[in-house]
C-alpha cells in the first residue's frame, strides 16, 4: 500500500469520526431519540421530556463528554455493575501500555530505525511504497549493533506489560471479592442446577430429586424445582386450551373458580406446584425435563454440593451453580449427558472449520488490496481503476470495508455455536463466544493478513512451527501500513459508529414513522461483550506485536483507546443495561490474550534477530519468553482461582452475617419462585402479560 | 539385522529364561534365601524353617507356579492389596488384546502379506536381511487391494482394544469403590495436609492453624499437628543433648523425672506436645515448618475442606488430602509456595532435557547395531568382528544389552525428579515418575530407534508433525527385527531375572557371609511401580503399533505377558509388601498409554496407506482416529472422576455407618498420633529404637 492511500484512509476515517461524534451530540438532544440514546433512563423511569425547541438543540456540543467523564469509578460501579467496570479497565490498561510503548517507540525506536541505510532516503516529493519503511526495523542493516536497542525495548515493554497486568489482575480480584461481599442476597448464591437426573420407574422426577438430596443432605437441602418445557405440539394444545378456557370463562363467570382448579389438576399432580398456581394464577404446563434447580440453606452448603461430586456415577446428577434467574438460557435443558458432550465436540470442530474456511473471503479481500491483481482479474475495470482517486479508495479503503462486513457476521454465528455447546446461562455463552472470537480474530485478521500478504494461499506453511518466527519476522513489517489503515477504519470509525448506533436509530425511526408498531414492552439493550472485547483486544495485539517493528502504528492505537474509553463509558451509562453480572469473570480472557500478544511479539523479535543475524540477541530472547511464561503461570495460581470460585472464608463470612437476619425466612420462601417465574414466562407457556409485569422489577433486583 | 542374528538373540534369551526359572525353583527352597524370596512371610511372621536336606530341595520344580496361580482374585486382593490387583490386570488386559491381535495377525495379515511380490521369495537356505520382510506389509504392492485387509484389521483391533479398555476401566472403578467401602477406618480419610500457612508476629503456627479452622469450621475441626524438622546443626545438638541426658540419668537415677521434664520444657511450649512427650517419652525436637496435618470429625468434612478453597488468597493455606501416615514423604515439607512451584517448572524442564539428551547414548547403541559402522569406527577390531559368532552377538545381542543398562539408570533419576517436584507422598511421587517414565520410554526407545535407524541424528525432522505418519510408515517396518530382539532381551530375560532377584540375592549372600552385618530391622521391599508399569506398557505399545506392519512380533509379546503374569503374581504374593494403597490410581495412566498406542498405530496406518497410494483407505483412517478420541473423552468423563475423588454418596454412606460406633472416639483420640509417630521416627529426631519398634506394626495396620 502506498503512503498516499494510507493518508486517504486516515483522512476519510478521521472525517467520519468527527462527523459521527458531531451527529451524535445533536441527535442525542432530540427527545424522540431517547429510546436510542438513553434507554437506561426509560428503564429506570428517569426519562425527562424536554421539548423546548432552542437553537442549542441543533448545534454540536460536548456536554455528553463531560457527563461521561465525570462519574468516579465507584459511581460507575453503582450504575453499570462490576462487569462494566472491568470492561472499562481494558481501555485503561491498554492506554497505560500504549502510552509507555508509544513514548519508547516514537522517541527511541523510530530515531534508531531512521539511522539505518537499507532503504533509500525519505523523500517528501516522491512518496512511494517504500517510504514509511524508513522508520521500521527493515531499515537497519544486518548485524547492526543498533538492534540491541530493540532488544532492550523488548525486555522493557515485557516488564512494563507484566507489571501492569499484575496490578490490574490484583485490583480486579480485590474488586470482585468486595463486590461479592457487598452484593447482598441473590437467589443464585443458594441454588444449584442439576442435570442428567436418573429416572426410576413409577417415581416422578420431583420425587427422585427430593429423595436424593434429602438422603444426602437432610439438614442443608431446602427446596427444588423441576424444569419443564413445552414442545411445539403442546404449544398448540395449550393455545387451544386457553381459548377454550376463555370461552368457558365468558360463558359462566359465576363458577369460574371450580373450572380453573380442575384444569390445574389436569396439568399437575405436584402439591407444591398446585400451591404456586393457586398463589399466582400462572400454570406450569409443559413436559418435565431431566433437570432441576435445587436450593440450600446457605451459600456454603450450595458450594459444598457443587464442589463435591454427589453421585457415584459421574455421568449422573451433574451439578453446577445455578445462574441468576434472569440469566438462565432455557432452550437446551432437555439434552442428555451424551448429547451435550457430543454437541460440544461437534461445535468445537465447527468453530475450527469456520475459522479455517473464513480465510477464503479474507484471501479474496487481500487480493483486492493489490491493484495489479484487480486489473488482471477484471480487465474491463482498467479505465476506472486508472483514475487516481478510485485507485486510492480501492486500495486504501475498500479492502478493510469488505473484510469488516464479513467479520460483522461472525460474532452472532460464534454466539450461536456457544449456545449449542449446552451452556445454560447467557453469561457462559457470551464468555465462551468471546474466547472463540479472540481466536478467530487473531487467526483470521492477524495471521491471515500477515501470511497471505507474502505467501498467498499457502497458509499451511505455518504448520511448521519452528519456521514461524522467521516467517513472521519477514512478513509482519511488510503489513504495517495495512494494519495502520485497519486501525483507523475498523478502530476509529467503528467506535464512533457505536456512539451513533446507526442501525438502532434507523430501526427506531422506521418503527415510529412507517410501521407505527408500538412495542408493548421496552427493554434496554445489553452490551455484546463477545463482540466488543475481542475487537478491543485485537488492537492491543496489533500494537504490542508492531511495537518493535513499526512503532508508527502506536499513536493511532493510542487514539483508538482514548476514543473507546470515553465512548463506551458514555454508552454504558446511558444505553446498555446489564443482563447478568459475572463479577468480572471476563478478565482472565483479557489477561491471557495480552500474554499471548507478548509471546507473539517475542517470537517475532526472535525471528527478526535471526534474520538480522544478531545471534546473541536471539538466544537471549528465549529467557524473556520463559520469564513471561513463569509470570503467567504465577498469575494463574495467584488470581485465577478467585475468578473460578469464591473461598470458604468469603462465603462463610457472608453467610454468618445473615445468620440471625429475620428476613432470611421470607427470602427462602420466595427462592424457588424466582426461577419459576422466569421458567413460566420464558420457557413453559408463553404468557406475555406475566412477562412484561415481572421482568423489569426482577432485573432491578440485581442492579 | 539379519535373521540368523535374531535367532541367536532369541536362542540366548530363551536359554536364559529357562535357566533363571530353574535356578529360582531351586534357590527358593533353600532356607537361607527366605529373606530374598519370601520376605513377606518374615514380615507376616509366617516363615517356617524347614532344614531337612533331601534331593528334592536341589532339583528344579514347578510347585511355585501352582501356588502363584491358585489364589483367586479376591484372595489375591486380600493378600496384596488393590494396587497389586490393578497391576496384574495390566497383564490380563494385554494378554486379551494380543490374543485377539495375534490370531488376526498370524492367520489373516501374515498370509496376506506373503501374497505380495515386492520382496524376493523366502529362501530357507539363504537367510538374508530381507527375508523376514516377506511377512511384513512392505511386501505388498502399491495400491494393492489386499491392503483393505489391513484397513479392516485396523478398525477391528481398535474396536477390540476400546471394548476391552472400557470393560477393564469399568471393572477397576467398581473394585475401587468396593475397596473404599470396605476399607474401614483409616487416619488419612479424616486428615488434610495444609501448607503455606501464613505467619503472624507473636502467634505460633499451632495457634494460627487452630484459630483458622476453629473460626471456619467450629463443629467439624478436631485436632492438628504442626510438622517439625531438624536441620543438620540441630541433629548434632540433639545428639549432644542425648549424651548429656544419658550421663545425668546414670549419675542420678533417683531424680530423673524432674530433669527430663525440664528438658522437655526447653524443647517445647506446646501443652499438647508435652502431653505426648509424657505419654511416649519421645521428644519432638526440631524447627516448626509451615505445614500441618489437620483432622476433622468425618470423611465428608475432610472432603469439603479439600474441595473448597479455604483462604481468600489462593497462595496461602494450600490444602490437599493427607497421605497415609506411612506413605508421607517428609523431606520437602519446608519449601514455600513459590519454591515448590519454581522447582516444579525446573523439574519439568530437566525431565525434557534428560529425555532429549538421552538420545546420544541411544544413537551410539544404534550405531553398534550396524556392523559396517563398527568396522569403520574401530578398524583394529575388524579381525575379531569377522568371526561369525562374535558378529552375531555384537549385532544381535549387544545393542539391546547396552541400551538396557543405560535405561536401568533412568527410573531412579525420574523418581528423584518427582521427589523434587514437591509431592508429599510416596504414591504421588511414584505415579508422577511413572508418567515421566512412560514418556521417556516411548520417546527414547520407540521413536529414537525407529527414526535414528533411518535418519541418524536427524531427530528434529519430527518437529514437522504433518510428515510424521509417512516418516513412521517408512521407518517402523524396517525396525521390526530390532524390536523382536528387544522383546526377547528386555522382555523375557528381564522378567525372569525379576524372579531370581539376582542383585538382592548377591547382597544378601555378601551380607550374611562376608560382612556379617546383621541388620537390626528387616523390611520387605516395595514393588517399584514407576519402573515396572512403563516397561510393561511399552511392550503393549510395540505390539499394537507393529500389529499391522509386522505381525510376526505378536507371539513373542504374547509369551512376554504370560511369563509376566505368573512371575509378578508370584513376586507380589511372596516378595513385595505394599508401602501404600492408592486404590488403583495407577490405572488412568495405563488406559491413556494404551489409547496413545492406538493413536500411533492409526497414524502409522495413515502413513502406510499414503505411501502405498490407497487414497480412500487413508482418508477413512481419520474417522477411526476421531472415534478413538471420542471413546477416550467418554472414558475421561465416565471413569476418571472416580479415580480422582470419591463421591459424596460413597463418603456419606461410609461416614453414617460409623456414626454411632462407640470405638470412633478412641480412633479420633489416636488420629494425630499416627502421624506424630512417623514424623518423630522418620523426620524429627532420628531415634532408632522407636523406629524399629513402631514401623512394622504400623505398616501392618494398613495391610
Amino acid at each position: 500500500m502506498i503512503v498516499s492511500a494510507l493518508l486517504t484512509s486516515v483522512g476519510i476515517n478521521l472525517g467520519l469520526c468527527v462527523l459521527f461524534i458531531a451527529i451524535y451530540s445533536i441527535l442525542r438532544k432530540q427527545p424522540w431519540n431517547v429510546k436510542v440514546y438513553a434507554p437506561r433512563s426509560i428503564v429506570e423511569g428517569k426519562a425527562q421530556n424536554d421539548d423546548d425547541i432552542s437553537l442549542e438543540r441543533f448545534l454540536p456540543s460536548t456536554g455528553w463528554l463531560v457527563s461521561a467523564w465525570s462519574p468516579s469509578e465507584d459511581e460507575f460501579l453503582a450504575i453499570a455493575g462490576l462487569d462494566a467496570v472491568v470492561f472499562m479497565r481494558i481501555f485503561i490498561l491498554c492506554f497505560k501500555v500504549f502510552l509507555v510503548a508509544g513514548i519508547i517507540g516514537m522517541f527511541v525506536i523510530v530515531p534508531v530505525n531512521y539511522r539505518g541505510d537499507q532503504i533509500e532516503q525519505f523523500n517528501l516529493f516522491n512518496i512511494t511504497n517504500q517510504s514509511l519503511d524508513k522508520f521500521s526495523i527493515s531499515n537497519l542493516n544486518d548485524g547492526s549493533n543498533w538492534l540491541w536497542v530493540h532488544f532492550a525495548a523488548a525486555y522493557v515493554i515485557t516488564a512494563v506489560v507484566c507489571y501492569l497486568l499484575y496490578s490490574e489482575y490484583k485490583y480486579i480480584a480485590s474488586k470482585r471479592l468486595e463486590y461479592f461481599d457487598r452484593s447482598g442476597r441473590n437467589p443464585h448464591e443458594f441454588t444449584i442446577l442439576v442435570r442428567s437426573i436418573p429416572t426410576y420407574d413409577g417415581r416422578s422426577l420431583s420425587a427422585t430429586v427430593n429423595r436424593f438430596f434429602t438422603e444426602l443432605h437432610p439438614s442443608l437441602y431446602m427446596d427444588h424445582l423441576v424444569v419443564r418445557r413445552t414442545n411445539k405440539l403442546q404449544d398448540l394444545m395449550n393455545g387451544a386450551k386457553d381459548i377454550y378456557k376463555k370461552i368457558s370463562n365468558l360463558k359462566s363467570r359465576e363458577h369460574s373458580t371450580e373450572i380453573s382448579v380442575s384444569s390445574y389438576d389436569r396439568i399437575s399432580e405436584d402439591p407444591e406446584e398446585k400451591l404456586w398456581i393457586e398463589k399466582t394464577g400462572i400454570s406450569m404446563s409443559g413436559k418435565e425435563v431431566s433437570a432441576a434447580f435445587v436450593c440450600f440453606r446457605s451459600r456454603y452448603a450450595m458450594t459444598e454440593v457443587v464442589r463435591i461430586r454427589q453421585s457415584i456415577d459421574p455421568t449422573q446428577w451433574i451439578i453446577e451453580q445455578a445462574p441468576e434467574p434472569c440469566d438462565v438460557y432455557w432452550p437446551y435443558f432437555s439434552t442428555t449427558f451424551m448429547g451435550r458432550w457430543i454437541s460440544k465436540v461437534l461445535i468445537i470442530l465447527a468453530s475450527i472449520v469456520l475459522t479455517i474456511f473464513f480465510l477464503i473471503p479474507v484471501g479474496f479481500v487481500q487480493g483486492l488490496a493489490h491493484l495489479e491483481k484487480l486489473n488482471e482479474l477484471f480487465p474491463f475495470l482498467q479505465n476506472i481503476l486508472s483514475i487516481p482517486f478510485v485507485s486510492q479508495v480501492v486500495t486504501g479503503y475498500l479492502p478493510s470495508l469488505i473484510l469488516h462486513t464479513f467479520l460483522s457476521m461472525v460474532p452472532p454465528v460464534m454466539k450461536f455455536f456457544s449456545t449449542m455447546e449446552g451452556y445454560l446461562s447467557n453469561n457462559e455463552i457470551e464468555r465462551s463466544a468471546c474466547t472463540k472470537m479472540i481466536w478467530f480474530t487473531t487467526w483470521n485478521i492477524f495471521f491471515a493478513n500477515v501470511l497471505s500478504g507474502t505467501v498467498v494461499n499457502q497458509w499451511n506453511v505455518i504448520l511448521e512451527p519452528k519456521n514461524l518466527p522467521i516467517l513472521l519476522a519477514n512478513a509482519v513489517p511488510a503489513q504495517a501500513t495495512f494494519f495502520i489503515s485497519y486501525v483507523v477504519t475498523s478502530g476509529w470509525t467503528d467506535i464512533s459508529a457505536e456512539l451513533t448506533r446507526t442501525s438502532s436509530l434507523i430501526c427506531d425511526f422506521l418503527g415510529r414513522n412507517c410501521f407505527r408498531c408500538c412495542l408493548r414492552e421496552f427493554t434496554a439493550p445489553h452490551i455484546p461483550y463477545h463482540r466488543a472485547i475481542p475487537s478491543i483486544l485485537f488492537f492491543g495485539l496489533i500494537g504490542i506485536t508492531y511495537f518493535l517493528l513499526a512503532p508508527l502504528i502506536l499513536p493511532f492505537i493510542l487514539v483508538y483507546f482514548c476514543l473507546g474509553y470515553i465512548i463506551y463509558r458514555n454508552q454504558l451509562l446511558n444505553v446498555y443495561c446489564k443482563k447478568y453480572e459475572t463479577g468480572g469473570r471476563f478478565w482472565p480472557s483479557v489477561h491471557n490474550t495480552l500474554i499471548f500478544s507478548l509471546f507473539l511479539m517475542q517470537a517475532i523479535a526472535f525471528g527478526i534477530f535471526t534474520v538480522k543475524q544478531l545471534r546473541l540477541a536471539y538466544l537471549l530472547t528465549i529467557p524473556l519468553m520463559f520469564a513471561t511464561y513463569l509470570f503467567n503461570e504465577y498469575c494463574r495460581k495467584r488470581f485465577l482461582p478467585i475468578f473460578t470460585a469464591y473461598s470458604a472464608e468469603s462465603i462463610l463470612k457472608k453467610d454468618r452475617r445473615e445468620q440471625n437476619d429475620p428476613t432470611m425466612e421470607i427470602f427462602f420462601d420466595n427462592l424457588m419462585s424466582n426461577y419459576r417465574k422466569y421458567m413460566v414466562t420464558e420457557y413453559c407457556s408463553e404468557n406475555p402479560d406475566s412477562r412484561s409485569s415481572e421482568s423489569t422489577p426482577l432485573l432491578s433486583d440485581h442492579t
